[in-house]
């Protein structure tokens, strides 16, 4: 298969779902939901979104599917795009640059950005609980919202972020970096695939072969992110190349090495895919996503 | 009934709960565990999630609708102290004084308490879609996961405190105060007694009345709160005093003077016990409240 033109495909129906289900800049909040629609619209991969989708045509293909799983990949698309939003400002990382744009608080000020991402982030569970968006039973929808508040919450992607702030600067072990990775980056992107998993009505082994998959692909990105930090121009990354280094921040590289943090990046992948033995050709778009994570090292 | 008696024992149940179900500061984030509890136990009224329970109350008196609220409760409350921990921050009012303690990033710095606001709005989601806790079913779950998320996020209490921001030092008419008030603090304080009465297995006719005393205690309370702003010391407040006006921000009393806001607080709290009618005693508790909250004004 051409995984661009699947990615292509996917990323054209997330972008019409996100058109279609967001909330449009009309009304007294109309500045507010500028301020979010801009972040979101800024462009972007689209990963989580369409790591939800492919998840859900490796256990059960079908439009149906796919129509009950793009409001959930659109919740996860504004989870991520608020963490992005958060993670820029001044007390954070202070970023002016991301995806090639200004990013939010420079146009938006530091309050309308914090506000931004708030909104963002509670607007995904007024999108996964609502009862409007396909037919996914109450069960499903629930268990769905379960999986990603634990992957987005405090033990998970919010606390990566506040462990990555709190050892800027500070020499730790690789098993620190391992807990920073997993968390900031890995475990939304778990939940993306289980999602898919859960609203595709995957069974339980079906389910602990897709989580596995999320767990190596979520690591594989990681790395590669830390590579491309490292060997990339600001013009390629679409923000600050070097940033890391600049900030103290421990990554793959420092630990590895250039050639050892790819050959780790290799071995992500292959697990990921090994994870999915057993699985017919309908997760040949995850098999093939996985490998496109490797391209990307080079 | 003796209100004070029914506040100080629902204050007691809602903060068991709230040690019970809250994490632990243990393990990699443990830090930033200690930031979320640093707010969620720093004090507070608890008044969101007593007006929960107290609705509840209304609909369905028994020890297991009390069970079934109180882990609802306890996310209306993080989400509060959310609220809080944001709003004082030095990019919005700039606070170092809150419930008579420092503010949360006067003591975990501004990155940490932005990552503490965070974890505690995501977790409150976390905790509603817990299949742990409780007998609600999945329908009445996903029904409360909706009606709150949808009041605190950009069409709600996000969108208000944009507007409230925006607003500052700008001439606007009482309309914008109005809508400021009712989507900054009116409409969490309605979602917390039509969660409650979801729960409590409400038919629509109970539902609207309860929605209607929601309404109308929220204005009461934020009349209050803007007359309490005017008329009282730091040290009563155990914040500071006087700041509306500082801030150039518009208010009831700049509106109608100290004793027309007193007529408008008292308007108001008649308005939300005359919605209650045709319930029995079971609803003496809210309306109690409602006239407590007025006493508040004197």
């Amino acid at each position: 298969m051409d995984i661009k033109i699947y990615l292509s495909k996917k990323h054209k129906a997330v972008e019409e779902a996100l058109e279609q289900l967001m909330l449009q800049p009309v009304g007294p909040f109309e500045n507010h939901i500028q301020s979010m629609r801009y972040s979101l619209f800024v462009g972007g991969k689209r990963i989580r979104p369409i790591l939800c989708l492919a998840a859900g045509e490796a256990v059960a293909k079908s439009s149906n599917t796919e129509k009950n799983l793009l409001p959930v990949a659109c919740a996860l698309e504004c989870i991520h795009t608020y963490s992005l939003i958060h993670d820029d400002l001044p007390a954070m990382d202070n970023d002016d640059l991301r995806r090639g744009k200004p990013t939010n608080h420079t146009l938006f000020g530091e309050a309308g950005a914090i506000l931004a991402g708030d909104s963002l982030l509670t607007w995904a569970f007024d999108l996964l609980s609502s009862p409007n968006n396909g037919t996914l039973t109450p069960e499903q929808r629930l268990q769905i919202i379960q999986v990603i508040a634990r992957a987005a919450g405090p033990q998970g992607m919010v606390g990566g972020q506040a462990l990555d702030i709190a050892s800027e600067n500070t020499d730790f072990p690789f098993t620190t970096l391992q807990s920073i990775h997993k968390n900031k980056t890995g475990v939304l992107i778990t939940s993306s695939v289980q999602a898919g998993a859960i609203g595709a009505g995957a069974d339980s082994e079906q389910t602990d072969k897709l989580i596995s998959y999320g767990n190596n692909i979520g690591l594989a990105f990681q790395i590669v992110d830390d590579l491309l930090n490292v060997t990339s121009t600001t013009e390629q990354l679409g923000k600050a190349a070097g940033s890391d280094v600049d900030r103290g921040k421990a990554t793959y590289p420092a630990f590895f090495g250039i050639e050892g943090t790819r050959k780790k990046a290799r071995d992500a992948v292959e697990s990921a895919v090994d994870a999915l033995t057993g699985f017919n050709q309908n997760a040949d778009p995850l098999r093939a996503i996985a490998e496109y994570v490797y391209t990307r090292s080079h």
